[in-house]
């Protein structure tokens, strides 16, 4: 980006289109539901509602941002964590330009994704078409689970939280974090990557930047379909398969990155994550593979929660981030 | 807009920011629901799941798209209808510019929303929050609903269906629109009109586009909060409010659109609602307000369904709309 382009974008983005879509999923028949009398809109009367019919099921929700003029040869694709929807790219919780908006200023199209019954994807009855129940997310567990605080530093009274010394979480932003989280399904993974990869497929390759779940997924999707992958981004993973030697090297020519905030060693089931994460990343080294280690307190940026991209030095990580796409995947 | 500007537009927008929020809801608290042992990321082991805790409920989702050169004094907010999300006025379903688009190379800012438990609004645990559970809309009842043909005329072979004739609605979009359809509760008239009447006190005065259930609420609305909309357009109105005298004086200042597709007199539901909403619109003229009709059909232009943002003209009907508002509501 050269300095003149640097003083337009500075003045916002010139954008060439905004497409949303769904990819994936399947088409299912219910039968034999009995009907109801509802009223469905306003104070009129009660009338039937038959759920006998036919649903989409399984699709997942992507909104398209293209720039005037692309720096890059691939747009970014953004892929959320568990409880979170493509939100988690737009805004801070306390109003700062998102991750969305970064990437586009740094030059690159931008795809932001809902998951699979999640946010604008939309979900399907149960135990009718899932045949579990969903999972929702309190804001006591994402207190503890996004490492803001110790789980006795929640309290209802904003005054009185107590969140890690040192937090970059905006803690004026919480509540505002909390109106975002979705229910969510643990099930459904198979679902999630089929559409996934039916929208890469779709869209062609991407740079993938995943966070939390998202990661876990992303470092499936890498051994599903590593020609679609020009670079993934995992931040925060929420595990990692394994990865055999044979797999290793059908991926050794992406290059990934791993980041990782602060307090990791506060929250035992991080501290397994991460262990996860680490082993896929050792074992990518060993067999000759590209990754790059993110440690964010090693390279002295303390106070980072799970929520990098929230987080009050959540511009300063997308540049990290951007910059290190930018580096690696360019061709000479 | 000049000449000059039109050229530009067509070359895309130049965007001065993205943001996104929640607003609106409140938090409540569980008590006294049983643990549950689920596995909630990856292959991993199960951990347990406590539904005890704080949840936001109640809040509404918007996109606020801000242009670096507005062309008009207030952006226009977009209102969907029932199992529906924001997504209505993005691309359409055959892959088209949406409106969001559309008025955004009008001149207009645009503020796109998710409605309560709708989309990225997210949703609460029932029946330990709602007291109700939600409705489903299947494909056959939008067809239906949203007049494509003859509800004897969808099947589920796609080459067999056989639309009204002259529908306009883009037949091989019809799966992507059910893509897009969401659960909906019937029983949170209140708890909606409070939340978007918190995000139009947050965002200031906006021309407020509506379609359907969202015609509802914007007519609800109104009477609500006259000083926060500048004009008010209804797209096929799912019913609505009786309008008093003194209620009417009260908005009168204030212009008013009703829109309408075509084949309503094939779909009783669509008569009923019509006539609800032409009750209002008649009896806002005879107390002195303004109140415009746009019955396409008889103003030529057959074969609209009742989602016109979607159907092969939709791009006309956005520019009829758009001049109406930029016409009616200039300051000489």
């Amino acid at each position: 980006m050269s300095i003149s382009q640097t003083a337009v974008s500075r003045a916002g983005v010139s954008v060439a289109s905004i497409d949303s879509f769904h990819v994936g999923g399947e088409v299912v028949k219910l039968h034999d539901q009995p009907k109801l009398q509802m009223r469905v809109a306003g104070k009129g009367v009660a009338r039937e509602v038959d759920l006998n019919g036919s649903y989409m099921t399984g699709q997942v929700y992507a909104n398209h941002v293209r720039l005037n003029q692309s720096e890059h040869d691939f747009p970014v694709m953004f892929w959320h964590g568990g409880a979170m929807t493509g939100v988690t790219w737009e805004s801070t919780p306390d109003g700062r330009p998102g991750w969305q908006w970064l990437f586009l200023e740094a030059g690159y199209d931008v795809i932001v994704t809902d998951a699979v019954e999640r946010g604008r994807a939309s979900w399907s009855p149960y135990p009718q078409i899932y045949n579990t129940p969903p999972v929702f997310r309190t804001k006591e567990e994402s207190w503890a689970m996004y490492r803001f605080g110790p789980k006795s530093g929640y309290h209802d009274d904003v005054a009185s939280r107590v969140p890690f010394v040192g937090q970059r979480f905006p803690m004026k932003g919480f509540d505002a974090l909390a109106a975002q989280l979705v229910p969510r399904w643990t099930t459904h993974d198979d679902m999630t990557l089929d559409a996934y990869e039916a929208l890469l497929r779709k869209v062609g390759p991407v740079h993938l930047v995943t966070h939390s779940q998202g990661g876990w997924f992303g470092l499936n999707m890498v051994l599903r379909a590593p020609e679609l992958i020009k670079s993934l981004v995992v931040i925060e993973p929420a595990g990692a398969p394994h990865l055999s030697k044979d797999d290793a090297k059908r991926i050794a020519h992406i290059p990934h990155m791993f980041v990782w905030g602060d307090y990791i060693e506060d929250v035992p089931a991080w501290k397994n994550y991460r262990q996860a994460a680490d082993e896929f990343m050792i074992n990518l080294k060993d067999y000759g593979g590209q990754s790059e280690l993110l440690d964010l307190p090693s390279q002295g940026i303390r106070g980072n929660s799970h929520v990098p991209m929230m987080d009050d030095n959540s511009a300063e990580i997308a540049a990290l981030v951007s910059e290190w796409i930018t580096r690696t995947t360019k061709t000479a």
